[in-house]
């Protein structure tokens, strides 16, 4: 018997044409399709692979126990999670074991703050892998804002706008670009970073980019600080341009 | 007479499996492809897209006058690399004025360090865009390492090695992930930066990702200084995983 391949599919930011020929292929080969989702929910990974996906596949929805409930510094958070990726991991375990590949599905870029590092790390010790790149869910939002991001030498900074006020604005007076994810319900927090960083006047906002859903704007024209999961903030960078 | 589109078509980091079903339509449809090369050479972004490009279009190779004869804070480069975006653009433009579309071919992601911006600036006043995102090399370079780079809340810097020493050193001291681009003839310099800012044990290099010559190893492990233009530098990140 020989064991099955873990093989993470990166499937892009939303847009189901953003998938690759080679995702394409792996999910139409693998005979067990794996994904990350919320408790009761498809999954954004999942929804992006539903056009693609033939019938009749082995699934494995891997349903989060916590999302935003408890802090992510909570030991309760961390317990939660750990118990979650080390069942999961051994639920694709037994498919392998089998002699049957797994592509587990990833919204975005799999080792790009991606689930699916967690249960990589876990499984690569015993099984071979494979991973497929897909386009980062801030390529989609600079793309779908039309947004040149870096030029010449600029350095890029991505950042999390969890990041306390202080240590946002310290990041940001030093970006040349930057990109900051998880903007969720921190947006009043980011606007002020980028004014603190004197950045605010070139910042982009996008939410859902390349789902149909999408929006974008300068920052300073979007409306209140109600934003969801999926938005990102950008500011660009100014380098060379001959 | 409806003007025709400028689209920017990622290709992603090189191998032609990576392209998105999305690039592949905007090819079979659009009239004209146009490319950057380099002088005699076919290029990179045509290259990728060879295997899916049907016959009978019209191709405009755009040749960068120089690449990197002229150092590119000379005013000499600065001119003659200006001279030649403005002499692109009008090229593109009469193909647009005549209501044909045009596909810019764009290895990796057209907005993010993409020759494309510098026609997309000077073109997108006049004419309508599109820009269909790609796989970053970068993305392609740490799913060929098979390094999962980002956790939690990691900041990701995306530096270029063309930095001087004291100041690539500084960046990646402060730095959580580290992506190196444009390594080329700066590996040596590369590796004392990552040495002096205690990095060197963790760095990956990548060369050719995702094409057939691809070879990555710690970069510990990398014989010599010699190194294509295609070649990253990788110190992942080490945050929160459960």
């Amino acid at each position: 018997m020989i064991p099955g391949r873990l093989i993470g599919v990166g499937l892009g930011p939303g847009d189901p044409e953003l998938v690759t020929l080679k995702a394409l292929n792996a999910m139409r080969v693998a005979p067990v399709i794996a994904y990350f989702a919320k408790a009761g929910r498809r999954g954004h990974a999942r929804a992006i692979a539903d056009p693609h996906l033939p019938e009749g596949r082995i699934e494995e929805a891997l349903a989060y126990p916590v999302t935003t409930e408890i802090a992510f510094d909570d030991p309760a958070y961390v317990g939660a999670l750990s118990a979650f990726y080390a069942e999961s991991a051994a639920r694709l375990a037994a498919h392998l074991r089998a002699g049957r590949d797994v592509a587990l599905l990833c919204e975005g870029d799999p080792l790009f703050y991606g689930s699916f590092m967690h249960l990589y790390e876990r499984l690569r010790g015993e099984f071979a892998t494979q991973v497929i790149p897909g386009i980062s869910a801030m390529s989609g939002a600079w793309s779908a804002a039309g947004l040149p991001m870096t030029w010449g030498d600029d350095q890029l900074s991505v950042l999390a706008a969890t990041l306390p006020l202080a240590a946002l604005t310290e990041r940001l007076k030093r970006a040349e670009a930057a990109v900051v994810m998880k903007v969720g319900r921190n947006l009043a927090k980011v606007r002020e970073a980028l004014s603190a960083a004197g950045r605010l006047a070139d910042a982009h906002y996008v939410e859902y980019a390349t789902q149909e859903r999408q929006m974008s704007c300068k920052l300073q024209d979007k409306q209140g600080d109600a934003a969801p999961y999926f938005s990102i903030v950008l500011a660009p960078g100014a380098g060379r341009r001959p």
